[in-house]
């Protein structure tokens, strides 16, 4: 049994999808590993990792909507406003959602159903870094 | 250390509570492992794995009522709904819960508290055939 | 590649959120390994693990807000009220978020962002004993 840790570091653009499943899936390869466990770590609390449909993109617009109106910028609920009108839905969202995801593998290859795709979903409207962690363990 | 890769597969009748608990641990029993980590996955968008109460049914029919007044089904605000009025509630209710589970075991038993199970949620209206991906690593 | 397997026991005064990051932390380094990953399973369905922000404590305060506003204690859509208001609000807060989390360390350290911490949320209104397993494996 062997691991490797590497990180990601992901660009966003501000609030949105961001598929970078193939860029697991290369690190994954380049460890010549066929069996085992790959771990994503996100580190940040208002951004989220998200396994979702990677075929119609009007999925990932229906989740913003839906989010956007569950936890909507400017909420009058929230308190802790200081870094933006966008900063406590993140939070909200991301508590909603997750920061970790395993995946084992197979063969080489992640064994992620035909429609799923591995998504970093950026929650703030600016653009932001995002650092992610992969632990990949196997032999 | 050693691992295992298998799959399961779960029937559905449709959407709700599927308890798939005893599956994973037979699974577990024929590695004859006795501590370690199981890693459930699965490979859909529009069902969750979940861990919750196992003792009362009523428990899990609020789940149901809750999750459906969040995202009812036909709610106008979705666009993506070729795929029926269902479909994308489901999407929905997928990112608000997980298709992951990371659960440690010892002695041949995985460290469930005696409340939990593990269920396949499905969401969507119609019966389908669900696909699990079981990666079992210990020692 | 080894491993271990503990148990944490966290008590809780109440509803809120219990920081034990530096109990996972001293765990991990008790065992002298340097790379690895850390998976902790909570053995609870009406109380969560969460990885959130260790800065400003209004945070914490508007998560508990948004949820309490979300699934309100004494929501008459529940039916399952045997064991008091909070009880169906903390089932279903549970699965909005989760009870594993799974992350990779380096050089003994977890991949933790700078301001991510991992916290118990207690869901129930009166104190509890939570037990939490934390498995350990790496070299």
């Amino acid at each position: 049994m062997k691991q490797t840790l590497r990180e990601l570091e992901i660009a966003t653009r501000g609030r949105g999808f961001y598929d970078f499943t193939a860029k697991v899936q290369s690190l994954l390869r380049e460890t010549g590993l066929k069996t085992g466990l790959v771990t994503l770590h996100l580190q940040h609390t208002s951004a989220s990792l998200l396994i979702q449909e990677n075929a119609d993109p009007e999925v990932q617009r229906d989740l913003e909507r839906f989010f956007s109106r569950l936890a909507p910028d400017g909420d009058a609920l929230f308190r802790h406003t200081a870094e933006g009108d966008d900063d406590m839905p993140a939070h909200v969202r991301t508590a909603l959602t997750t920061v970790n995801l395993s995946i084992p593998f197979n063969e080489g290859e992640m064994t992620l159903g035909t429609w799923q795709g591995i998504y970093l979903w950026e929650h703030r409207q600016a653009p932001h870094r995002r650092s992610v962690t992969v632990h990949i363990l196997g032999e």
